[in-house]
């Protein structure tokens, strides 16, 4: 099965470029997938025919569909996509709309993207909100989904309850783990330990068909216990950015340290390429991007700073997940059980 | 002016040795402290007199008061101290009371030692929630206070801006820096990005005479750009907590890559030095542990990992505080600037 993928060409950081060997990569990856560079046309036709080198089996998977507008890191994501009808994240989240794509991959500014999405293709019927999964490196060398990591703050129990089904119907179809274990967020790993919100949301799950492991704390979220953590879209958000900012900062404070004494700057000469394998291991710009989960389509988020290698893998998850349509499977799960229609309104 | 220090020996989670050499380090370092052990009376007495190992100068500067209880880090906070009525926590925070004792320092189950200061000492007047703030480090090596790092969850916008008054008195008293930059922790840096109670607080402190630097996201945190951060409870916890996780999960991350080869295993014993610099840094059991804010009395929370180092420290500062009578400069600040009656209900 052919697998179109819409990718934004200038939604990162650094320019159309990355976009255009992200696709190329991915092409050559899979020789069902077929991309469509979002971004001024002929810009991108002349860089693509550049960065290919020749490489026409490659160049003919890529194709470009013209959008004159780009929603910035600065926009008010609702306003943005509301006045700049030919942003980037616009036209390609109508591609999926009209079929002509079946996933859209952006590294642009992420509330505009769940914004143009929301809009575009709108919620997955019983999904109060659409949210934002992510994935966090964790001691066992295997990642651990989040979910949200900022889509949605202020939530309500059957929200979180929710995201626990739409992550636990990703990592089963994605990632083929079928049953991943489910933690809820929380300052005690004991029953009843929490906030008013967790307090309310741990019975849902335990009364859930999912596999619910109870509570985790900030701690375990890296150990690798569970597959799964949800919790309010402010918290994951702090998260996700925290573990960034202390990754960094560590670095930062080891290169000091190194710095003080000839002996240990020779050896981090010695355990440079340790070291990077680490960075790499934990820099979550090389992931396969952050997918948005209930709405009625497919669209993953990749952070601003992602490399064409990056890029490269969130085309193929995005195909992956258009192949294993995550989206019935969602609607299924949820059809099992489902929480009262008091605290069912959004 | 001699101050008078009661330290929990139970509280640790390695037995009663690190608090009696944590004691004897901490009087040495100041002539004016007086430590009292709070704990079995005889056991204390004993190994008190092994451990000085004949410096009676030291030895005459701790004392031990009994207490036959302990809670434990299992045990439910307001019902131990309920039913334990001669825990060492409990007979600690009494001696305060009595004025037998300026300040109280405990490694044990942190929210009995809250709980046990609130019942005994009672909160500050005009404080609506006593809170436990406690450091970070940071890339440009100095601290950032974080407060609360789990005594309150579902605060509101009040508690938030009375978290900011007691950690700003704090950090001008204790860390004589006289104007603190506050930031609320938040999802973007904008005003008017957040969830409800930030964006409720962030007018607070705006009009506050605090020294306000708006809002700081997650990975803001760890840059060192403001003295203090604060947070819900919850969230603090949570914070704490992953930062705590990260960093072990790292550390074995990064071993795990130092094993792979040869080459990066030599280097790593030439920069073993370098690390184990950086790991103090940022183990937080060796901080001088967190402050109580907001109770009328002092009193600090260590972690119970915490070494005889940490707990010396601990006592220091808790003098310190005492010394500098932090509370009444809380008292102080809060009357300056009062926020509307209908918010301030606790």
């Amino acid at each position: 099965m052919r697998v179109n993928v819409a990718l934004d060409a200038m939604g990162g950081d650094t320019g159309p470029d990355v976009a255009i060997l992200g696709a190329l990569a991915a092409v050559r990856a899979c020789d069902d997938l077929h991309v469509i560079l979002i971004g001024p046309e002929e810009r991108l036709k002349a860089r693509l025919a550049e960065l290919a080198q020749g490489d026409t089996a490659a160049q003919a998977q890529v194709s470009v569909y013209p959008a004159s507008e780009v929603v910035t890191m600065e926009d008010m994501p609702v306003d943005a996509i509301r006045k700049k009808k030919d942003a980037t994240v616009v036209v390609g989240f109508d591609l999926v709309k009209k079929g002509q794509a079946d996933a859209m991959v952006s590294a642009g500014n992420s509330g505009a993207i769940m914004a143009a999405a929301v809009k575009k293709l709108g919620r997955l019927p019983g999904i109060a909100r659409p949210g934002i999964a992510s994935f966090f490196p964790t001691a066992r060398n295997r990642p651990v989904m989040i979910m949200d990591i900022g889509a949605n703050v202020d939530c309500r129990a059957q929200h979180l309850y929710q995201f626990a089904v739409m992550a636990t119907c990703y990592v089963r179809r994605v990632l083929h783990k079928e049953h991943p274990r489910v933690g809820l967020l929380s300052i005690g790993a004991e029953t009843g330990k929490g906030n008013a919100l967790v307090k309310e949301t741990f019975p849902l799950l335990q009364a859930s068909p999912l596999n619910f492991a109870g509570n985790v704390e900030g701690r375990d979220v890296y150990r690798g216990d569970v597959d799964v953590v949800v919790c309010d879209g402010f918290i994951g958000n702090i998260l996700l950015k925290a573990s960034e900012g202390l990754g960094e900062a560590a670095l930062q404070m080891i290169r000091g340290e190194i710095l003080k004494s000839w002996r240990a700057r020779f050896g981090y000469l010695l355990m440079r390429g340790a070291l990077a394998a680490f960075k790499k291991q934990v820099d979550y710009a090389e992931y396969g991007g952050a997918p948005l989960l209930g709405i009625n389509g497919t669209g993953i988020v990749c952070h601003g700073a992602s490399s064409a290698a990056a890029l490269c893998r969130a085309c193929i998850v995005a195909a992956d997940m258009a192949r294993h349509d995550i989206n019935a499977t969602i609607v299924g799960l949820l059809g099992e059980y489902r929480v009262e229609p008091e605290s069912a309104a959004p």
